[in-house]
């Protein structure tokens, strides 16, 4: 007796822990700093904090940075995962049941807090069912079977309209409680791509032009040596643009010395194709460069969205450390050599951050982290920074493209390598956008 | 005794039911057809189908569409949610504990499929502990505060590299068996964009230019007047571009009508600022637009993405019905005019899934949907149904613009009002891109 004695202390502990701990958001985790997804949570507003109100918007999808836990001993059964509804639409709650001893009368309650609650079809059952289509549903019968039939017809619908959002049900009998989350989302539609039949339909090749000219139809002319008739899309911010002609070439004419990032992201708001192929403008396809070579990886890893290759003998690869840091002061991000795991099932290729300039990228996935136009002539390891834990990136060898000779004039280094003033520009960017303190090359 | 019995039966029951269900990934969910999930989960390569592995691919994320329930009754104390770890580094798991009656011998296991399981500082614990470093990690002691003491240093340890994944961990003691996620996520860095001090610093106005530069110059005029120093882009797929001069315009010249989305796309790609405001080349700003009251209800509300105004009277929102279909056939859409909700502290504001061609933009959601460069001439909605369940919509009374005479040329008509066959290769398009067999407008 004593021994049940203590498992019911213990419970009723537990589940008051974990009630308390979902009904205030306090994240015990020490590895989370949710500190603004509690904000979120409890639905407080910024309005005068856009920074913050940002900080909110991009920790979407974090809710599940708050602990909850499930209690021992509890009679209840519930759904802990994958119960989604669709905003504002009456969703049967599945799997809702009490396994308990018999008893002469049993009660159950349910709350939620972002929509109404009802049990589908009660006749006359009004003495049985209170709050019908309110925020507390309470039901209650002398029989178990009956109380069981009753939750398994228990339905949820939101009151609020939003796309990427939960609520979290209470769910009790006598002194047991539990809490379950009830995920709120907008269905998308797929967003495919024309799988295509040859290499010209799955890729395009983009690159940023600027003053080079020379290099850069000697780049083109190497291409079409072994790809005479893919798409090349040129972003061109020379001062004084010449015409890039050719047949399948784009040549996308923007403001003089708008900027290397500002180019890229043109030329990647142009590709209509599955995958797009980065180069420099002064690379050089060998014969031994293997387009086809990278979309059998991505083809056959579908989860890759970066696949990168090397630039004559220089297969730059790098992993991203990131220490958050606290909210106040920011974080640390420091960039070392060195790869995380072999992809298996092709040889020489392994998980990294960040790749040489040389890459195959998925469109679609790389679209949605996008090259910060604000980067005029600083930055290639930002793009990785901005794609952290959402590109899946690996580096090959032997995926090899060519450099020519570096002929810079004097005014594209002026362009090319800028002075000291523009890294520390960068350095506030970095600041502002990434909420960092430090970067470590 | 009897009822005790039957309580048995139906955990075990409720036991092996959660147990299979997770097992085999079967999706007892009559509202998510994830059998693209179920393939996923089981890891099956779609190498010859590129398109199931984009399916697959879009995905990502929906892990949540298999349920799984907390079965009743257990002893067993375990985390439902918020256990998240980085890829391949050692985490503590929080919350595990075991509450049951006096025994003289207790003993748990614990199994994973993607990482390894250790208790942190075990001594000479080998003949408590088995299986450290391994899937399968079994833990006995004759204490159950002993048992609880190690269970609270049981860490998982990921083997495989991924960014955004999940393993599922099965907890047994006896003939109780539990099962909770673990999300192996790889941390994103903050995205943020500096609020700046003015309007200026806040958006920037896009441009879409073919032909009518007549127009196009009005606008920028009307733009002037109270905003005489925002940013404009504008980008032009004019047949022969001509100059388009002025402080803060940024002109792109584009390949000869390569078409409407193609140059929103390119325009997108260019902002540096938060917001940007989206107009036609025919509107004209009047007095009372003020690009001011977008902001402040984006800055109010920092869930939405886009805020929608109206041209002269007409206030074009709508909504969108998806029914998914089946995987073979794909879905179907309708458009339909109405509203969801109405934005709380927003009079005039309601949620909707589209609005008209004047609205601000999210500059950093908006890019993660983009606008599909392939619709050159066909084309509004489409944007709206690509951003379904990404981008949370507003339309407002109120907002106005303008829109100048239409004097359309018989070239520009040639153009913008094109022939049935594109129409016919648009939906074609859809049912590749968005899995869709009709759409009705």
């Amino acid at each position: 007796m004593w021994g049940f004695c203590r498992i019911f202390f213990v419970t009723v502990l537990f589940i008051q822990f974990a009630f308390l701990l979902s009904l205030f958001y306090i994240d015990i985790d020490t590895w989370t700093k949710t500190s603004s997804k509690i904000l979120r949570f409890s639905g407080l507003r910024c309005d005068n904090n856009p920074q913050t109100s940002d900080f909110l918007k991009l920790k979407t999808g974090r809710e599940n940075d708050v602990l909850v836990l499930a209690p021992p001993n509890t009679p209840l059964q519930y759904p802990i995962r994958g119960f989604r509804v669709a905003p504002m639409t009456k969703t049967r709650i599945p799997g809702l049941a009490v396994q308990t001893q018999n008893r002469d009368f049993y009660k159950v309650s349910l709350r939620v807090q972002k929509g109404l609650l009802s049990v589908m079809d009660v006749k006359d059952d009004k003495k049985i069912v209170f709050g019908q289509n309110e925020e507390n549903l309470t039901i209650s019968s002398s029989s178990l079977e009956h109380l069981n039939e009753l939750l398994s017809r228990v339905t949820y619908t939101s009151t609020i309209f939003h796309i990427k959002t939960e609520d979290l049900a209470y769910f009790s009998f006598e002194n047991h409680e539990v809490i379950f989350p009830i995920e709120i989302r907008r269905r998308s539609v797929p967003n495919l791509y024309d799988p295509g039949k040859d290499i010209n339909s799955q890729v395009t090749v983009l690159v940023k032009a600027f003053l080079r000219y020379k290099e850069l139809n000697a780049l083109i002319q190497s291409i079409r040596v072994n790809y005479p008739k893919i798409k090349i899309i040129v972003a061109d911010d020379s001062l004084i643009p010449e015409k890039v002609v050719g047949d399948n070439i784009e040549h996308y004419i923007m403001p003089p010395a708008q900027g290397w990032f500002a180019g890229r992201n043109l030329a990647l708001s142009q590709v209509t194709t599955k995958y797009f192929l980065w180069v420099d403008d002064d690379f050089v396809f060998l014969n031994e460069t293997r387009i086809e070579s990278f979309v059998e990886i991505m083809e056959a890893v579908p989860e890759l969205d970066v696949v990168g290759g090397q630039v004559g003998r220089n297969q730059f690869a790098f992993k991203l450390n990131y220490e958050e840091g606290n909210s106040e002061e920011g974080g640390c991000i420091s960039r070392v050599r060195g790869f995380y795991a072999p992809l298996s099932g092709f040889k020489g290729c392994f998980f990294v951050d960040g790749v040489v300039n040389f890459f195959l990228g998925r469109t679609d996935a790389v679209r949605k982290v996008g090259f910060d136009p604000f980067l005029r002539k600083v930055g290639h390891s930002e793009f990785f920074i901005d794609g952290l834990g959402e590109l899946l990136v690996v580096t090959c060898q032997g995926l090899r493209i060519g450099h020519q000779e570096r002929t810079n004039t004097p005014e594209y280094r002026k362009y090319r390598y800028p002075p000291k003033a523009d890294s520390q520009n960068k350095m506030t960017h970095h600041y502002f956008k990434n909420h960092l303190k430090c970067i470590k090359y």
